[in-house]
């Protein structure tokens, strides 16, 4: 399994292409139990993933940052939620990236954005990131193509930077199909305990979809770099969806040649009394 | 169970009174499974403490500070780990406060703690706090009993503040006997995957065990109030120790009221098309 290379965004991105319903890992014989069978194996990867977790934590030399992007109901919070959950919360940082608020726009686009790198020894987890600031102004018409191509300038520069200082950077497009996101957006109006994750403006999203797409193509053209790579994760299936995840960092992990720091002094001869 | 109850420090604590091995709540018949029952069970009650979460999460209304102190290998990184698994790292904040840095010390010892505490939303854990900028220098003879009174005032005062302004806060103190921590500081040694948790000063800290154990009996008889209590836990099992802090979580969020917010608009208008 090479699912770095499987699932890196391509030269040219063409999302209509990108089957969001693809299952390319899941077994194909037993039907009845893919889910519960990519549910396991998924546990079994986040397993090895806290291993190595423990041991960037102990080293505190190096540190990564996890992009998550997609459409709403795409999975943002069900991946977050999956796949640290045997990870402590000591050595997770989550950050959701909503609206800017007043005293965030009035600095650049990075400002708030930086204030939640991840330090050494952290895994930090974007859940949005300084890309809604480029997309949703550039559908909404609110910057025009300069600004744009300026700002993903101004990207690549910081996550160069990041990288630079000792951060692996991963990028992650949860690709979702509009069929599927229109099931999720019943489910929320369907089930009370969800109404509150209900948004109407949503909707006003979800109705310029092909525009967020393309956004998207361009976002992950100009900014998808050996050091910063963007991968396109199928999100039609949930349980699938967080097997490759799953893969994806364990593969980044295994890449960043962690080991368990040598100890503070000579133990050798210490005793406890 | 009433464990708020049961748990609760009482008004003179005497920690050598307080016996850090007990197994209160360990099932009688059946020993061989005990852990395993105790780690079933805690499985189950805090997956009732994640439906809660997602309700605080859901309302925005309220917050929760939950605040971990004991000696070193007392369980503070283990019980956080166990306790917040089915939890999403994005309603988690887990911060560990360690020596003050040069900054940080620079200003009032409240400052640093300050900027970490829990958002409308969010569950914040201390692991370690403000209390080690009392403990630490108290025992150390860098503070002198009447400044130790004046932070004591401080911390009440700063505990009251933000329970008026919408925190639930609960104090932790693992209680583990100085016989379990030779044993678990002794593992630490003889395990190379553990060799960087040993920190040759931890013996520093622990050839003053009864200094800190008194520092610690004054801290919490100074600071235990009804809207900022402290529960003494006693944490020389680990499972047992685990138990008995997921029964006073989920009977802490028991009592906030928490439920399901209202819903953004009428939902039962809204088609997605």
């Amino acid at each position: 399994m090479n699912a770095r290379e499987r699932f890196r965004a391509p030269k040219k991105v063409e999302l209509r292409d990108e089957d969001a319903g693809l299952t390319p890992l899941r077994e194909k014989n037993g039907n009845g139990g893919a889910k519960q069978r990519e549910r396991a194996l998924t546990d079994e990867l986040i397993g090895q993933v806290a291993r190595f977790q423990e041991m960037l934590y102990a080293s505190r030399k190096q540190k990564l940052l996890l992009v998550l992007q997609g459409m709403d109901t795409a999975g943002k919070d069900g991946t977050t939620r999956a796949l640290f959950s045997q990870i402590s919360p000591m050595g997770i940082q989550a950050t959701g990236f909503n609206a800017p608020t007043e005293r965030e726009r009035a600095h650049d686009f990075l400002w708030r954005i930086h204030a939640h790198v991840p330090g050494n020894g952290l895994i930090a987890v974007f859940n949005r990131s300084h890309y809604e600031d480029v997309l949703v102004p550039r559908v909404l018409g609110d910057i025009d193509g300069k600004e744009t191509k300026r700002r993903y300038a101004h990207i690549r520069d910081f996550e160069r930077m990041l990288a630079e200082s000792g951060t692996t950077v991963i990028k992650i497009f949860l690709h979702l199909s509009k069929e599927e996101q229109k099931k999720r957006l019943q489910e929320r109006l369907d089930d009370p305990e969800k109404h509150w994750k209900f948004d109407p403006t949503d909707l006003a999203v979800r109705s310029q979809w092909d525009a967020y797409q393309r956004a998207y193509e361009d976002a992950i053209a100009a900014t998808d770099l050996g050091h910063a790579p963007w991968y396109i994760v199928p999100a039609d299936s949930k349980t699938h969806r967080n097997l490759i995840v799953a893969h994806l960092l364990l593969e980044t992990m295994q890449a960043m040649n962690l080991s368990w720091p040598a100890p503070k002094a000579d133990l050798a001869k210490v005793k406890v009394e």
